[in-house]
């Protein structure tokens, strides 16, 4: 099997290390299949990545390497979206029935059906391991659970950025915006964080588990989200307090009437699994009807372990070279509509808010709440004795489940009213 | 692709439904390869399992369905070692090259790489998945990983019934003896609990892992194996104290000079990810240099569990058709041989022990330990203040890193020297 490889960043130098100096090993685990990089491609030749090129064919554009007749398996390590050089050069190597292996997160949340349909018809192999979290094998498990279809539930911490700012503010007390400048020049965010920190990341990555685990054709677009920009240290501690950690999470769903996805700031019960996942760790979990829940739990997605998610993609298309298979299985003609659920999520809402000096702006709060079809589990308002007048007025509300939109609309009158005199918090307690 | 189902047992009764009422479902998941149910066998052909076994044959011996022209696939869901009829069965389907997917743990950790050997040389499928912590797919996210032989660690909890029984006593404060017979009444531990609780199956699952991690032959027989049968609530109790939890952790470990596979009562701090596997919940988890630490929690091996796993490797049977697997790659001549370490883990201990009235007794003590070349990383002695002499004698040890034979010496020489006056309780700290 000839292998193109496009891209030399970390990943693709890690990559391009283990093909040139494991390749009889590799070439032995996929059962003697001989395993051989031909060509690369980057934007610079001249740039040293301390290893040398020698005996391979240099393409300058990776479109043109990837309609090459002398290579088997394209490995597209550039990244973009369907537009890119990076999606026109996959669209054309499966096309011309190449197989492919890409860690490009972006482009498979956005049409790694339509992907996973033309490999079908080509006959070809794609792999994208490494698209999703790739120290947790998550995305060849769901397809290996695929065919019973008894998931209900996929959902995760899936954004080590984020976690490591809303880890950092609970237990060492700091404001967003100086554990972010922290996160940056650490590496773990980039200089515009806002792809991780207002949740695309996080919705990108929960688009491709939805269609894994219902084997439904994917809809990125649907995923609702929010991210953790406008969390307060506040927000924070007041969960830390009553025994709970504040994470983004990720969840997709199978109800009675479709699917439901969505990214939001959430509160856990720290005894919760998902909640003791801190810092840069991620973690994935799925509910299985059949086979009980199950939780992995790694390090993100370094250019190592990237590199490794490749490597094991690699081996597997050349291993079964002439069985096509891609990691959306089911076959297209399998494959389900995507029904997005009308109903969408229920859950117990946590609020805070500081409630106006008004005579009956409590029961005018209740009554609007009431109103929106909110029932209220636990009331809490600060006691009388307490000499700080504004204390006084702090209440924390605990709600019976409720939908998103309901509390939404709630809390929008509640505003409107001047019930409150402080933008009112509120936090979907999530039970993973 | 015929397939032929020996057993009938509640895993096999789970799959029979499922290849009954889902054959279409798994086919097209399959890509389109028919997956036909044809024949059974179990022991009672008259037993109602509430569906009609109409139209499939029906075998009385195991053996003579698994060398029927007619089967592609045997499915063996009877359980027993290599010399049972399940394990003659299993031979014979591979030899006469049927592809094979089997729950058996025990045949699979005595003989799998044998079975995979014959397995590849005739072009079949061999699948066992289900074999190991059927809820969590350790098995094929290890042979995944293979290729590029990066794990160095490959751990877990792997025992429901003794981790009920850990945390029970734990939590509720209750002697070994009782949580045991509560296992029983409540359908987690066998009548006679020997295999759960004196570690067997722990092993038995180490060994399987330890080989797909590291590619190398199995032994079973290597794996040094402790229970959890005399561990007291004392023991229990104090390690709760000093923030640990007592769990029967098994470890295969890859060292300078061969592996290291182990099975015990270990210590482990409560904030490690592994602590928190509680109750009948298992975890298994590896260490891959490259890709980083991944743990996988989930329910245990229950019927359906089983079944969905079974019927998963039956699926990717079917899709590969033609093309050999088996979960034991790397082939045979990539995979080495088993070498064993012959220095042993080292660990941090705990020690406990009510030491004698005789004067010197604490010198004479640290004098054996450092004869036998263990440091002392922390001594806690009670107070002299206390009215209660014999809680004066009771001395609490940290070690430094040790090797188990090391302590094991020491111990039995300040035993034989009479210098306590009850049994030295003593367990490794493990960092997992």
């Amino acid at each position: 099997m000839k292998v193109a490889l496009a891209g030399l960043g970390t990943v693709g130098a890690a990559t391009l290390a283990a093909l040139l100096k494991q390749a009889e090993k590799l070439s032995l685990s996929a059962g003697g299949e001989t395993i051989e990089l031909t060509a690369v491609c980057a934007r610079d030749k001249g740039r040293d990545r301390g290893l040398s090129l020698e005996g391979l064919r240099w393409y300058d554009d990776p479109l043109e390497m990837a309609r090459s007749p002398s290579v088997d398996l394209f490995v597209e390590l550039i990244g973009g979206d369907q537009n890119s050089v990076a999606g026109r050069s996959i669209f054309a190597a499966l096309e011309s029935g190449k197989s492919v292996v890409t860690a490009n997160k972006d482009l498979v949340s956005q049409c790694g059906d339509t992907l996973a349909d033309l490999a079908e018809s080509r006959g070809a192999f794609l792999g994208f391991e490494a698209a999703v979290l790739a120290s947790i094998p998550v995305v060849e498990t769901l397809r290996r659970r695929l065919p019973t279809k008894t998931i209900s539930t996929v959902y995760g911490v899936m954004n080590g950025t984020c976690n490591f700012i809303l880890t950092a503010m609970q237990e060492r007390g700091l404001d967003f915006d100086v554990v972010l400048r922290e996160a940056q020049e650490r590496g773990y965010a980039e200089a515009d964080p806002s792809f991780d920190v207002d949740g695309p990341d996080t919705a990108h990555k929960v688009a491709i588990l939805s269609a894994l685990a219902f084997g439904t054709k994917l809809d990125r677009d649907s995923v609702v989200t929010h991210g953790i920009r406008d969390l307060t240290l506040a927000d924070v501690r007041r969960a830390d307090e009553l025994g709970y950690c504040l994470k983004l999470v990720g969840v997709a769903r199978r109800t009675e009437d479709g699917i439901e996805q969505y990214v939001r700031p959430s509160m856990l019960p720290k005894s919760s699994p998902l909640a003791q996942v801190s810092g840069v760790l991620n973690a994935v979990g799925f509910i299985d009807e059949q086979a009980g829940p199950c939780l992995m739990t790694g390090a993100g997605a370094g250019a190592e372990a990237t590199a490794s998610a490749v490597l094991a993609d690699i081996v597997e298309a050349a291993r079964i070279k002439g069985a096509p298979r891609t990691a959306f299985d089911l076959p297209s003609k399998a494959r389900s509509p995507f029904v997005r659920s009308s109903q969408g999520a229920t859950h117990a809402y946590h609020l805070h808010l500081l409630l106006d000096d008004k005579v009956g702006a409590f029961a005018r709060l209740a009554q609007v709440m009431a109103h929106n079809g909110i029932s209220l589990s636990s009331i809490l308002q600060r006691s009388p004795e307490t000499k700080d007048p504004e204390h006084q007025r702090r209440v924390m509300i605990v709600t019976h489940d409720t939908r998103h939109e309901d509390i939404r609309a709630a809390l929008s009158q509640i505003e409107k009213e001047n019930l409150t005199s402080e933008k009112i918090r509120f936090f979907p307690i999530e039970n993973l």
